[in-house]
């Protein structure tokens, strides 16, 4: 397939080089930063209102929601180039309400339009391991799936509306961030009641306190290694949306509303590009003692 | 070996049977409640006073710190049959600061003492697969160690301090509810949104965002399947013990403490009973909208 890719930086780069390597022909914009192997493995293009008239599908990698408003509406974006036939997917992680005012003005133009946020990270990305949830219409979503299986693993049509992919990242976010937070207060706890926080990590690994952020984030804890990893100053970007978006539909979300107090507790200090685990530092300040020494 | 054990409830009888079964001659305190199978499996002796004179190790598996004080020092108590050489193991939850005192009185009487508290639940005292937190001097840990390998499966010496094991309960027990409050956040903000919870619990499988609670409590809050399980009361009662030590030690829990309110809203709510999952209920209180229908 004829694919257009929108935003090749540490994510977007890997995941676009996977699809020209499966066979399909990649369209990208005229950038500066544009390295040789992108240039031999693209056509590139002037413009991202260039690129969606040459592909059949065009899929955005960018930081924000004003980033992919920006890119599809703005001067010579993605909009001037799309008609019937034409397929937006918005890998991006981005505010849910505002991807279903994106979906319905590209549907509008007789384009369809599927939000397909992942979690994995740059190692997911180069490793073609991506967890991607998607929102969309179903045969969106089955024209899409061979190239979301040759960039991601985990792959599932979270609903069949618009945001609902963008909404279960946010859900993801707030998960992961929370359970973040619940091991750095057990392992400041123990480690000030005077037991060793690797010893206690390793009796609660394989019991019902088990997760992946007890075994990575954990480990990081204990271990001092801050560096990313996910960076602070991301997931706080994250959590405002969770919070946000809560606001919009009148959710209550507690425990969120006070981590996003110890991720800003953290910025605060100088702890914006942390590995998103640097969050017991904040905690550790609270009770006036650290985990384990820097 | 000899073993004494009090407490035969819903998890020290299948523990307590373990041990027959494994070949120790066991000891047990005369209670009107002990059926036919523990009469002809152990000996039944008047108190705990005399269960620890007849053993050369005491186990116990009580409720709560009062109960355990009352079996070890109360009239006709266990303090009352100990000498050199033998050896009180404690395997209720309870008070990490309380079990310093203990120990230190058990030791005064020549006795060595372990705290050895467990997670697993009922079903993991039947198969014998708990998770076993130690607390202890190394000597007395390997001399205990055949008679954990009969009732569980992951079994770690925390520390060689009297209460680490009790310290390492109060983590798992924290990490395990403000997981399951993370993981009902993300539900009801995700239902909320219009995404099917199910198909949002299914995509974070696998993901980083995983863990057992997850995949056990997230199921349960989707199914609205609300019987214990582990109880509500129960759970309120150890996080209650998380935010009295961490007041002692000078520790800020500020999550432990926003989700013991939401423990405290669904006793309110009468739901003590509940399993510690029907947690979300207090959360959809606070949206004015529920994951699923009951």
């Amino acid at each position: 397939m004829k694919i257009g890719f929108i935003g090749l930086g540490i994510m977007g780069r890997p995941m676009a080089l996977h699809l020209a390597k499966a066979g399909h022909a990649l369209f990208v914009p005229e950038r500066g930063s544009l390295d040789d192997e992108m240039r031999q493995t693209a056509t590139v293009l002037p413009d991202p209102a260039a690129v969606a008239a040459a592909a059949e599908i065009i899929i955005l990698m960018v930081p924000d929601t004003p980033d992919v408003e920006a890119v599809l509406f703005g001067p010579k974006g993605v909009a001037e180039g799309i008609g019937p036939g034409k397929l937006v997917i918005d890998m991006s992680s981005i505010s849910p309400t505002a991807t279903k005012t994106f979906a319905e003005k590209i549907n509008g133009l007789g384009g369809d339009y599927l939000d397909a946020p992942v979690s994995g990270g740059e190692v997911g990305a180069q490793q073609a391991a991506l967890t991607i949830m998607v929102g969309g219409p179903q045969a969106a979503f089955d024209r899409a799936k061979p190239l979301f299986e040759a960039m991601g693993k985990n792959i599932t049509l979270v609903g069949e509306n618009n945001g609902a992919g963008q909404t279960c990242k946010v859900a993801n976010q707030i998960i992961v961030a929370l359970t973040i937070e619940a091991v750095g207060e057990a392992l400041v706890f123990a480690s000030k009641a005077g037991a060793d926080p690797a010893k206690v990590r390793q009796a609660l690994m394989g019991g019902l306190a088990t997760s992946r952020i007890l075994e990575l984030h954990g480990d990081r804890m204990i271990k001092r290694t801050f560096n990313p990893g996910f960076r602070i100053a991301l997931h706080q970007k994250d959590l405002n949306l969770a919070l946000q978006s809560a606001k919009e539909l009148g959710v209550a979300l507690p425990n969120t509303a006070a981590t996003q107090q110890l991720f800003s507790a953290c910025v605060a200090a100088g702890g914006g590009g942390w590995d998103h685990s640097g969050m017991v530092r904040a905690l550790e300040t609270l009770a006036a003692h650290k985990v384990a020494q820097d």
